[in-house]
């Protein structure tokens, strides 16, 4: 069990941008807000994960933060209003 | 240093509610995207700006989630795209 989690979000003023990327990163994790996700990976699917964020967004334009939580995961979620964290089952298209 | 990091990332349809938050937040940490924000604080500290969030929201209608990155704080952070994370001067105004 390496599986870390992992949280996405991001400003993407470019609508044909930032559905690409919703899609891609649905394919990987569980969309909690509007360009909120969450992940569990491991370290390996992780990178391929990011370097296809890296592919898809305009750094000049774009803001997109990658929050690490590490094994501890959804534990480390608190969720005043929404949706509670939990274990993600290990199914996903990509 | 005993502060911690704290992530908070929001889905706020009412307007009022969702600037309410808002203000309430710049006061304890940075806005780093539209409705996303990071925190060094001290327990005690992170316990205020969670109950304040509490009166603020409506848990049927909003999404808020709250992320601890615990002491690595802003080493946790990757950011392909904007600003660095970084550590944050220890003054605000609450």
């Amino acid at each position: 069990m390496d599986e870390r989690w992992y949280v996405v979000a991001y400003d993407i003023p470019d609508t044909r941008r930032r559905e690409a990327l919703a899609a891609w990163l649905e394919g990987w994790g569980e969309r909690v807000q509007r360009s909120v996700f969450e992940f569990e990976l491991r370290p390996a699917e992780f990178a391929r994960m990011l370097a296809g964020i890296r592919t898809r967004i305009d750094p000049a334009a774009d803001q997109v933060r990658v929050y690490h939580l590490g094994a501890r995961g959804y534990r480390s979620i608190e969720v005043p209003a929404g949706p509670p964290a939990r274990p993600r089952p290990r199914w996903f298209i990509v």
